[in-house]
């Protein structure tokens, strides 16, 4: 297989890494239109070819087109390369606005051709872990989910703290909640520093009687990642920040009594052990690019599909229109 | 002087304990219909008197009366306590209503008699400090609050978890930001165990360009109770739950570049230096009483007063009618 | 019963309440030479009586005598009331001497009398769930326990660092591990700022290959109270400083490999799951008071008793020695 | 400058890495005897040239021979490499005994050829930043000095955890005590599972008032890295494992009272602010290879010299004695 990667910014090099270590992968291409860029794909990985033109890339032989460029640009490349016959992996959030996403899809359903959008943390030990808890019904019914990721961050100059940051939360969410079906979503926040809000937190109600909330902040001078997941068997809270027990389930909740002690009150807690699963480190990325390739080589869809990238962009556009009407809540069909 | 005490149950003990301890009180009367909180209080307490019907306590010579008692009875207890021409101290939340404290206000102007409310955390040696590191503008202009306040929580029969505890980081909050003018409010959250919620996010809306957020939960497998505030200066982070070195000043920030660098990112940010201020260790509720005692020896506004009450009231009432329409924005005159 | 207390100082009143809320105890009597420790029982504790002088109590009908007096007088007193019939519970450590100690336990032999030494860890819930954990063989053989109890502390006129908080440790470590028999003691340490360390290490060595560690400290800038228990099976901390979460089991351990993989390293680690049980709170005191109302009532040992107290003197004797000899081993029959 | 590196496994391409990188070197030649080893860095360093026999390396025109051997080929190498009229760098510990280190000293002095000891800690920001503490006299004389290292960790098969852990702690006293003499030392510990203990303390006595205690373990449940500085006017801890915030500095201490009290305590202590300085990230390879060369350049000792990397080992050869003699107290001259 053959893989060209589009953008050899940031982000770029570790895409390039990581499928010429695939097995599979006999050839990488890189292209980008900054010859620094290129030179520095060359010197670190000398087997990668390089181009500076998109279009040659798309007239190549690749099977396969990363794309890691700004989010403005993913559907002009994304198009393209389906258009071309290749499959796409495009970085998060999928594309900018819906009607963008539901295009993509549907080209690629009429050829037949993969979408993998990297929701890099689905591939994470930690995520796969709470996820196996929960197939295992651990937690019970999830009754909220409240997640926490501040720090003092680098500004976007085109988009807020909710299209830079929240999209790892949404799409956590979407994959461990994947039964409840989100019905309206309610934003609120603050831009101090420039046009788009540093300081951000979304609501999500669902159409059972479920809740997520969001709490984004590039300018906290404390670094959180944390999210709790309220069951009604169990609790878990996953804290990224700390290097070992990232995961703590609590035997712990809400019980509610019969009519019988109706004088004393009827809801009460309870509260037991607390264990913390051993969580298999591994690199992220690396699992994704095999799901990636496994998922063409079986013509399947792969985990993080064109679908789940639609899902969370549905949300970040809704939290957009809210925001700029100070909470307004924003049905999502 | 002399005190009365209505309402002997969870709170009322500790509010007999402080008023007997004070030089300048001669005598407690504490009111309360059970004969078992009146006998328990007469057993530790053998120099209190007790009464059982309040009117007595209403005729008695007591200079002031502590109102004890469940929030929809502070008005009515509170407007008698004030026409029989005694000062009083209303636990928080001060009134059901804004209506409810505007009246009471105005009793209390038109008779010069004082209103306490207990925020409790306004006489913490925490809040102190922190109140002192503003008024130094140590942190600058503060551009943003958040507050999160979660736990494993007795629920409330009568009122929904902002109502339960939101009232201490509003009246904390209104302390700190007194210059920041409250414009609206937008609740969101979900009532999963009975008509009450037991999560909520309450954003607030200041007319200069300041916001702040808090987090309330009573069903949280952890007990967290964090402040972050954001200056433009510096930044804080108040953790009351830590045993040591609650409050940490953070000489980090957001730095704006000039035009010069315009290619670059024009917003930075920095990472300096930590201090933790060590923090005087004192009992609120003594500091609370003494504050009410000269308040009235001096015949001036207590730190804590009713328009103080009042403010926090407003905001819960418009957190009401927010929630329940999925966080609509609701003005505050 | 009828109980006396002897040393109505720092801790005198919290036995002196203890006492009294037991049932079977039908009077306290407070002793103490000071007039004002005496006027202090009495105003809080009004059905107490008091009296000045120790002989009176041991003329009078008590049962049994508390003994809360500085560690050199505990001999006198502990003899005398055992000579005057009376049950003991003595504050820790024991004796200032083993030989006081076994001098006591021979006469409390002779004459039928219970001796209660107060190593209050062992009724507190984190130890007795930690005991449990060992019964059931959790942690397999315990190979090593590390214990660390360090503060900025009330520096002592009389004893060292080690008489003053090693008995604590020595109490837990001899509860825990009953069945290891202590071979020798090497303690060493600096008196920084009296005749007295401040700053100690106390190594101990078992009959079998087990190994135990005490570092003590009265002038470290954090307090850390926390022990290291190493099994063969799995591993237990207990962090006495947490609020929640005190103790964590550890799967994770050592694994001795067989001869076929030679060339590789024989000894492996293993890391698995954590948990941490839920530990029930309740007042240490309360609990030895009535494990020694039981152990008369029923004719046997309580389960703190005068051999346990021997066990903890001995090591603190040999420590002295060894200490005054920067490190020499001294051996412990 | 030209640099040779004996020793390519574990360590030894980093040190390539490093020297390849550092502008005053023209060529780094690796010399392993292993052809793997040799391979690896040549796929990785291509403008590296490599050797496997370390002859034909001395031969060679390189100036400089890195040493990343097992310990106990450390003095061979070393020697043969100074008789070539090589300047050396050698890991930690420096020699496996306190004549090989003297030996190589003379050697070195007599061809005015420089020794470097990599006690990479001296390198990095933290240490680097509580240096220049202890130069600004921040925390006065230092009382005591107490460090813990302890994790589950490799075992190692010629040496205890004390030769494996301890040189780090060793060498970062050395560099922050400079003015305190050793004067003797005290080891004792368990060997559970091998015949070199895996659980140690050694205690360090110095000339002055002052004492160090070293707590090492492999096999520990939990991983800690802390060091305690017990300075008589402030405070200082180390937590290597913290992401933040890693030292603290606390305005805490022990105050001698005058006479005058003298019937109340006369030694108390101050509790004040705290504050944790900004630590400058960087790699601590790349500064001690920055330091080697320019000594070189300079003619100059280096930073960590031959007679630091001796005063190491020392103490680790006196802990030797003392281990195997539970704890005997071994003189340093």
């Amino acid at each position: 297989m053959k893989i060209g990667v589009i953008g050899l910014g940031y982000w770029g090099p570790n895409l390039v890494r990581n499928f010429i270590a695939q097995p599979e992968v006999s050839k990488v291409i890189g292209c980008d239109l900054q010859e620094s860029r290129r030179s520095f794909i060359q010197k670190r990985f000398p087997s990668a070819e390089l181009l500076a033109d998109y279009n040659d890339l798309l007239k190549s032989d690749v099977d396969a087109i990363v794309i890691a460029t700004p989010v403005d640009t993913h559907f002009k490349f994304a198009k393209a390369a389906l258009e071309a016959g290749k499959h796409i992996w495009v970085e998060k959030p999928f594309t900018a606005t819906s009607d963008q996403a539901k295009e993509l899809i549907d080209i690629s359903e009429k050829k037949n051709l993969k979408i993998f959008v990297d929701h890099t943390f689905i591939y994470t030990g930690s995520i796969a872990k709470i996820k196996e808890l929960i197939r295992e019904n651990e937690l019970g019914e999830i009754k909220y989910f409240d997640s926490v990721r501040i720090n003092l961050g680098l500004f976007q100059h085109d988009v807020n703290v909710i299209w830079d940051l929240a999209p790892h939360d949404l799409s956590i969410m979407q994959y461990l909640m994947e039964d409840s079906k989100v019905a309206g979503v309610a934003a609120n926040g603050i831009a101090n520093y420039s046009d788009h809000e540093n300081v951000a937190h979304l609501s999500v109600y669902f159409q059972n009687n479920a809740f997520a909330h969001f709490h984004v902040n590039w300018t906290s001078p404390v670094k959180i990642r944390r999210m709790i997941l309220g069951g009604d068997k169990k609790m878990l809270v996953f804290n990224d920040m700390a290097n070992l027990e990232k995961i703590k389930v609590y035997d712990s909740g809400v019980e509610m009594k019969t009519a019988e002690k109706i004088h004393q009150a009827l809801i009460q807690y309870r509260i037991g052990d607390m264990y913390s699963p051993k969580v298999v480190q591994t690199e992220a990325l690396n699992l994704g690019a095999k799901e990636f390739i496994n998922s063409i080589m079986e013509n399947r869809l792969p985990l993080t599909n064109g679908y789940d990238g639609l899902k969370v962009v549905k949300i970040l556009e809704a939290s957009e229109k809210s925001i700029k009407n100070k909470g307004q809540l924003i049905n999502i069909d």
